[in-house]
């Protein structure tokens, strides 16, 4: 699968002397007041390189909406100067946006390995794999953009290959963690380069852009190693028992240590859910997962083992109601069935929002008599406070940026970072959209770019707005009722109707008193217009609205979107 | 307030062997698979009471809906059987329903001081309060309903006045937790009356219905004391800031102790939201609240004292989006402006579901430089696993019936009970609307009473049902398409249209080629049905609706509503 990646980068990255004088601007498109959507631009003169491109998951009060993708209009205006796109991991809410964005701005993307291969993924299922230049970076690796170099730094998160980036402009050296966490025990590969951190820090650093996901968090986040002995334990416990483990789908390094639990254990592994078998698929064939052979089993082979010899790993760990443990749940799987001496393991923390949906889950396979256990069987992939302070005390940057997180994630890093040196006023919180110039004499916010999130509702992109997402918000809270009815050209004499039909509003077979109600209202306004000789239709419209709107609320207090329809004889 | 109730009961309970083929029957209608809504039937041949009688607030997918009361239909069956309703504590999920129900049941209510009060202060909202019969109970009052007894018992809970219940019945003794946690040191009051609930236990008590709500939580909820010495701290710490507190408008413990700090810090105290209002007010009538002269001060009068010198306690710890701490966070309330000097309390902890909204307010807040302080400062009212395990150490009952909470919280609970020596097949977890009849020999469930829950919405009040429902999902999702045409009658000749308009679905104005492309299809559908000489005007409205949804799934990926009207001329 890499093979077609451009590779191998060996630029020295030279430490020109800091130019007094030169600035440098850093503009968040996204990524800041909700998670997901990252994407900051950084802008050294003539040359833009972007750092990540990611989609965020809609809110509630976005009815219907998909996704939501950056505004890039900031890049498109600039389109001359952008260089690349340097990827710093491969979760959605970094990498989801590419397939969007690069049909305007199609410049070279830059990533290390797992995350380029499910870049790439991306791109193949809207057939723009072909015409985008992937280039495969390795940790260490510095690459040229324009006048900028960008090196490569590891780090540690809840996907392989996370990258923290060193961004060597004419203003100074900018630092950006990406997603990040401190792991001494990494279950792959090695811990994160602190020491690499520290190098570049005594070189100088302008400024450090930080994870703030788990600032409100004290102490330390556990090394990913914990939850291996957690699975042994349980493991250990239920020795008679089917085992089902759910779990983020790109977090490899878990999915890699319930195997081995099971191997150990002496089980066969099914693994469930399409994104977690492509994941899967796809770490293999990078050689970032070894499953032992004759391990993986199909899911029509569970019925050869015996319970006790078998763990299924699936989807679903969020509640996410099309997921695979979903259907187990429902009793909707086409191929499992939760027997009740199953034993459950949530590997997962719900993500804000989902609370609801994973408690669903959890109680559905309680009524099916399974064991579910969901505490303390995860640990988070981003950095704590201590954490922050760590970086922070090792990179000494002149100024903060934190990023990645809400208000109060970011306000929160702010606090922390104060206590271990920078300066109160060069930690600087920003809003998505602030255009921030800074050189090593000062920073300010010098302007606002557009950034306001683009909304994906199935293929349309940017076609449904405020004004459609508010009528979406009242017809799903009160329904519709639409007064349908022919008037005669000339003098508005009604030649059929008044049809009164509704939806979402209350159960129409039961309700024919208030429907007839409203029809004779409809007629009592009609015969007024008459009387009074109005023949605007706009006008007819708005007192046939206004009539059954004011009953309705004194009525029922209740305010379904009411539509007027007049055709014309 | 409290001079209109009836009071005093002294009947002396007397246990009566237990009739070994007596059998009582225990049926929940609602608290269980939801929290909210609770509410429990006991049964004992000719007599029932109802236990607490509440309200649920509606998840997400019962759009437009304002809250859920039971399905009472076994209770209006079996009307001359009951005796009264006798209430836990004054929480909205036991009590928000009664007026609603007590149209179709009034019999007496029975409760503790405040509970009654709180009960009175909704039935007038609705002018119920002189139909209803309002009767005070002390705790360790018995009293006779029927040919049952049932004895009052002090417990702690995050409202003052929660009691548990022994009902004596021809079967043997039940006990009912209400909701509970174990606080020896109380800030008002008593602590929960364990010797009590020893007693009884020792005279053998046939079940145990008991609070799950933190059944998966480990350890002992602490002392709401506890939360007074954080308060002490931060009050020490931001001496010079003025302090905003949110909290429930309901736990009285909790301004009380906001109102004592307050008062040694010299500060003076602003309430601010109606319900917080009102709570108070009704507290201090029935001198459960103890506010030193002159530390009261309203809202108007802030601005004659520093900010140091002031403390607000406010509504809206649960994001609620018309509550007064919300309304300050988005600079819509009237009187109080977040400066960037102020420190807002949030004591409370997100129920499951709000927590977006929670963090809406917190992130507003930070944006205007408030200190915000979210953790650690709330103690739940409900028992954890450790107090669970003490209260059936204690009672020792033949069966245990968890109650309250979702499944998971249920039969965890049952899980620990069967620790502390409930025999496992005597852990029962009911379904709402089971009917379980037990006695000393046997416990089965024998049927099952109607209890799905009664959808409220403005003023109606179960005509919204799932079809509606659905309808409103759709709508919310992808909006409405209408297409309004006239036929003449015979015919079927195109007379006026087709018109098309939608709501919630495209930018219209911005779609002019779409619906011009929809308006094409309309007619083309028009003129094949003519050929095809099809009259039948639902077969025509079938075939635009099937021709707009495939074009428009293919298209766009959605399915908006469609809805052909046809008029008749």
């Amino acid at each position: 699968m890499n093979k077609n990646f451009n590779k191998n980068y060996h630029y020295k990255n030279k430490v020109k002397k800091n130019n007094n004088n030169a600035k440098v601007k850093i503009i968040p498109l996204g990524g800041l007041d909700q998670i997901g959507m990252n994407i900051t631009i950084i802008e050294d003169e003539d040359d833009i390189i972007v750092i990540d491109c990611g989609l965020a998951f809609p809110g509630d009060d976005l009815l219907g909406i998909d996704f939501v993708i950056p505004d890039i209009r900031y890049l498109i205006e600039n389109k001359n100067k952008v260089r690349g796109f340097v990827i710093t991991h491969g979760h959605e809410d970094h990498i989801g946006a590419i397939p969007y964005i690069i049909k305007d701005i199609n410049v070279p993307i830059y990533g290390t390995k797992l995350t380029l291969a499910l870049i790439e993924r991306k791109l193949k299922e809207q057939n723009l794999e072909k015409i985008v230049s992937l280039n495969c970076v390795n940790f260490g690796d510095t690459i040229k953009l324009g006048n900028m170099q960008v090196e490569f730094i590891k780090t540690n998160h809840s996907i392989v290959d996370a990258c923290a980036l060193a961004i060597y402009t004419r203003a100074g050296i900018l630092m950006h963690t990406g997603d990040f966490k401190v792991d001494y025990t990494p279950v792959f590969g090695d811990a994160i380069d602190l020491k690499r951190f520290a190098e570049i820090g005594s070189k100088g650093v302008l400024a450090l852009m930080s994870d703030s996901t788990n600032a409100t968090k004290t102490g330390f986040t556990m090394s990913e190693k914990t939850v291996g002995n957690t699975f042994d334990t349980i493991f250990s416990e239920y020795k008679n028992n089917r085992i089902i483990v759910a779990t983020f789908a790109s977090n490899v390094d878990r999915v890699r240590q319930i195997i081995d639990t099971a191997f150990r254990y002496d089980r066969k592994v099914d693994i469930e859910g399409r994104s977690m078998v492509n994941i899967i698929n796809t770490a293999q064939e990078l050689d970032y997962i070894d499953i032992p052979k004759g391990t993986l089993i199909e899911s029509d082979e569970l019925k050869n083992y015996p319970d006790e010899k078998t763990v299924i790993i699936t989807t679903g760990s969020q509640g996410e109601s099309m997921a695979a443990l979903s259907r187990m749940a429902l009793s909707n799987h086409k191929k499992i069935e939760i027997k009740p001496s199953d034993v459950v393991i949530l590997s997962s923390t719900p993500i804000p929002g989902n609370e609801k949906a994973v408690n669903k889950v959890i109680n559905e396979l309680s009524k099916k008599h399974a064991r579910v256990i969901y505490h303390d069987t995860h640990v988070s992939g981003h950095a704590c406070q201590e954490e922050i302070k760590l970086i922070y005390t090792l990179v000494t940057p002149t100024y903060a940026i934190p990023l990645h997180g809400e208000y109060r994630h970011r306000i929160e890093a702010a606090h922390i970072i104060k206590e271990v040196g920078v300066k109160k006023e060069n930690c600087i919180v920003l809003d998505n959209g602030d255009i921030l110039e800074i050189s090593n004499e000062k920073a300010n916010i010098i302007g606002k770019a557009p950034s306001g999130g683009v909304l994906v509702d199935g293929l349309g992109v940017g076609d449904v707005g405020s004004i459609v997402l508010k009528d979406r918000q009242s017809l799903g809270n009160d329904g519709i009722i639409i007064v349908c009815l022919a008037l005669e050209h000339k003098n508005s004499i009604l030649v059929s109707g008044p049809e009164i039909i509704s939806r979402g509003f209350v159960y129409m077979r039961e309700s024919e008193a208030l429907l007839s109600e409203l029809k004779k209202e409809v007629i009592r306004v009609l015969n007024e217009c008459q009387d009074k000789n109005i023949n605007d239709w706009s006008k007819i419209k708005q007192n046939i609205k206004g009539t059954l709107s004011s009953l309705l609320k004194k009525r029922l207090k209740r305010e379904p979107v009411i539509m007027p329809i007049i055709l014309e004889i």
